[in-house]
């Protein structure tokens, strides 16, 4: 997959075709929209600013902040910063994984538990590497009421200490193996740096699994399944591609064995994201722990448990905002958006006759009565004051995936008019073909958001084999895959290296070249097949280091 | 429902017998499951005590700690004290009941959100009455990593104060109304008095709904919507019966305006347990938080929101296991049994030859493919080692509701034996028919166990009308309906005149009279029919009060 080399070149250059195309279209629609974007005099929210202000590809930060504040998907808590209230439309879309997730875990035999959330000073004391990670993002409850505690509790930012000295207990043969339990809640990272809705945030959403298993084999091919299905809810649900690796020695899960991962792209900034890490834990923490069971192989011989930890977090709705979003706002995928479609009346005015206002009311609903017969989540947009346009503004600032006008000229030819929020393509559908056409057209939708940022991803994906070409492709917003030593100095030194000193301060936020390292993403598990890298043969990319490289390695610059 | 003269009396009787029946069949099983109670020699966990050593009647506080733990619902968390690790039967029990209860509330138009869990200082201050009741539970943190915050959060105890000052934002206009939010989270009450696992606990699960509405008609309507699908939770899905009613102002919510709330029965203590809450806050809150509307009927006068907000937490998992489970443990309605049917193999020993071992396994796993396919959760005993009475025991620990054995003698007969779980009763059902009876036993055991809570209740509920009758009749395990004058300084001296010195620490604890005094639960909606409470005119019954009686309320001790 990272070698494009390899791929069909028909097959790409048609594909780039297209997604150029529905980016061009997307763009005139655009155009087109903003000029009939003007609230309704009169109307109740004339004050509101409609529509998106910022652009994307020229104040991103700004842009993101804008989108999922106005589509309604958080709200700042002002009360406490680093917090942030998850609303309807971004509840649906965890949910929605939720489902999906659970549904594959428990099939997996993976049990659901529910561990408080709070963790005492001495169970933490125990695993002094992890805990190092996290102790500066810790917050400590020390008073109950008017009363001290005895022994101050720290809110779980995950919970292996919290879980682990009851796996102890509850492993007490090799037939209480695997365990294998998940609980879905909610961690507290307090974290210093700048906070980001859904990226960045000192409270989020996950699901955080822990297993034991016999076996470091029976471990590993969980750590893998799990990582699939991560994987899974990027590219199936959200139409986001990512690329599948293992984590350097620097970047894995502090006290773990390895750590997997699945790595997103950002086109917008050339960043790199880390999607959801699924870690194997090996026998250090059931060491700490005392997780044994008498070996089966060699009776009266005890082994200590591998483990393994995976999560998912909220992370992964702000990645889809940032892949798809556009300058109108939110571009939903149809598999997670709580609304699919939305029924927009038009040619309606003063001069229709109440029986005839009725009639295409009536006309309307039976249309989402079908539709929901089909599966598809539909809405009609009622809202009296404000003319179709403003109307379409709103809807595609929230990402509504497909939008069905219908008017007096479209019910004498027995069609609805649809208009895509992905590429702004519009055409007809006969009213008699709802029920297969739509449900149709939200898959080619789905397809088509995944394959464009496909595209993205993969053109922006470079093979570098010159260190001189580093620092200009990570300014072309390229990821880079470079032969790697593997040696945490050297990687280090390699974001020291790759880190301009900011000395652009006063050129506008457009024009600025980015100051920011590159770090390792990941080691992908799909290597290219190429001879540019013999192991232990061929050089390290980094030209101060001795090191010879051990495999391709993607870094980039980073969220 | 509150008045037995209401009732068929010969339905009545034949209810009251088949129960009694039932429970002697019951004991009749336990006493034989205890003879061969005891652990293989040379089994792996000889040095555990199979089976529950408390007796429910003799010793209830000590016999429902021992169940939840042997049971595996919960695990105490021996860091901190009064909070607990729900299992997963216990987190099944949950989860059927969220999925059904989030059914129905989405059918409403209720949507999900996610509100951070803390709860800076400033906005506790606004709410004073509200803020009183929970102050002192509160959890402080004054801490992140090695940093004081300038302003101390507190970890929510409920979320009206984190929720409202959003409400104020978000409601603009009428067309903003209804707002209908909930969210499925943990909330913290650091808990002075002692913690009993889901009764009590420092930390508990639970949903919280909070909606605003235009008329106080809109928001009554939704408060008794809830209460009923609360009702539901407890009669359809756990078989336990409650009494629907509203609280006295010394019980209702601190701030609100009303709380009604569904009631439920101890039989073994004889105390009443509250079941769920669902408040009308009235415009309480929205006066406070400044949740304001322009009045549609009247332009240019602004009205405050009517707001509600109602819970149910896990503590329902608490009040099945006490009303249900018996000496032999845990009891599990079927429909929300994670596990409702367990195969069990019998005779087969060493003399069985392996292919006669492996035909028997191969026809219990059809069978298991075939309840399967009928909807039915059920799982095989395979464990060596260990005794089909060993496992008998085991199972019934752990509350499955129906045990299905299966031996070379049933194959012969082409039948497989059952064994209820919450009466005993044993038979046999011909393999052929097992898609269509097995499901049907089990909705047959659902029914049943609710027509014994039923009945246990109802006996239970005593109408008084003289005040020498009500210690008596609590002693006997009964709540009491009592016509009051509704004051919250007579319900407080009620509460007084009922408690006893605590004079018989000594007496073992099956002879003890209890001390405590008894509270209102609840005013039932459905009042008794008949001629001894004229309101206004009937004399209160607490002989100390001048006051009119206006409603049989019913009093009892409780949780």
């Amino acid at each position: 997959m990272e070698a494009p080399a390899e791929q069909s070149k028909s097959a790409l250059k048609k594909a780039e075709k297209q997604a150029r195309l529905a980016a061009e279209k997307a763009a005139k629609a655009a155009k087109a929209a903003k000029m009939v974007s003007l609230p309704v005099a009169g109307g109740k929210k004339t004050d509101e600013i409609i529509g998106i202000t910022n652009s994307k590809a020229e104040n991103f930060s700004a842009w993101y902040q804008e989108v999922v504040l106005k589509a309604e998907m958080v709200e700042y808590y002002q009360e406490i910063s680093g917090f942030f209230v998850l609303r309807p439309l971004s509840m649906h879309i965890w949910n929605t994984i939720r489902k999906w997730f659970q549904g594959h875990i428990e099939e997996m035999g993976v049990e659901e538990t529910s561990f408080p959330m709070f963790l005492s000073k001495t169970s933490l004391d125990k695993e002094k590497d992890h805990v190092e990670g996290f102790a500066p993002e810790l917050a400590w409850v020390e008073r109950a009421g008017d009363k001290k505690l005895e022994v101050p509790v720290a809110i779980r930012p995950t919970s292996e200490a919290v879980m682990y000295p009851y796996y102890s207990k509850w492993i007490r043969s090799h037939r209480d193996l695997p365990l294998r339990l998940n609980q879905w809640n909610s961690v507290v990272r307090w974290e210093a740096k700048q906070t980001t809705p859904f990226l960045r945030t000192r409270e989020f959403l996950w699901q955080e699994g822990h297993t034991a298993h016999l076996t470091e084999e029976m471990a590993s091919k969980e750590v893998l399944e799990i990582l699939e299905l991560y994987a899974g809810v990027y590219e199936q649900l959200l139409a986001i591609p990512v690329v599948r690796g293992t984590k350097t020695e620097n970047e894995k899960f502090a006290g773990g064995y390895y750590t997997t991962t699945v790595e997103g792209y950002i086109p917008s900034n050339g960043r790199g994201i880390q999607g959801a890490t699924s870690h194997a834990l090996g026998q250090n923490f059931s060491k700490i722990f005392h997780i044994t069971v008498e070996d089966p192989q060699n009776k009266g011989q005890h082994v200590n448990v591998w483990q393994n930890s995976w999560g998912l977090s909220t992370r992964v709705i702000g990645v889809m905002v940032m892949v798809h979003g556009d300058n109108k706002g939110l571009v939903l995928p149809p598999r997670i958006a709580q609304l699919q479609v939305v029924f927009v009346p038009v040619g309606i005015n003063k001069n229709t006759s109440p029986e005839d206002k009725k009639k295409h009311e009536d006309q309307m609903d039976e249309m989402r009565v079908t539709l929901k017969k089909a599966g598809v989540r539909s809405e009609s947009d009622w809202r009296e004051g404000y003319t179709p346009a403003w109307k379409f503004n709103d809807w595609e600032m929230k990402g509504v995936p497909l939008r069905l006008e219908f008017g007096p000229k479209d019910a004498a030819k027995e069609v609805v008019s649809y208009a895509r929020r992905d590429t702004g393509e519009k055409g007809e559908v006969p009213i008699a073909d709802l029920a297969t056409k739509i449900p149709e057209l939200l898959e080619t939708i789905q397809a088509d958001m995944y394959k464009k940022a496909e595209i993205s991803f993969r053109e922006h994906r470079k093979m570098i084999t010159k260190w001189d070409d580093v620092l200009p492709s990570l300014d072309e917003k390229n990821l880079v895959l470079i032969p790697f030593c593997l040696d945490g100095k050297c990687e280090d030194r390699i974001k020291e290296l790759t880190t301009r000193a900011d000395d652009n301060r006063d050129v506008p936020e457009n024009q600025k070249v980015p100051s920011m390292g590159m770090k390792s993403l990941c080691i992908p598990f799909e290597q290219p097949q190429v001879n540019d890298l013999v192991p232990g043969e061929t050089a390290c990319l980094n030209p101060e280091c001795k090191g010879k490289a051990q495999k391709w390695v993607m870094f980039g610059r980073s969220y």
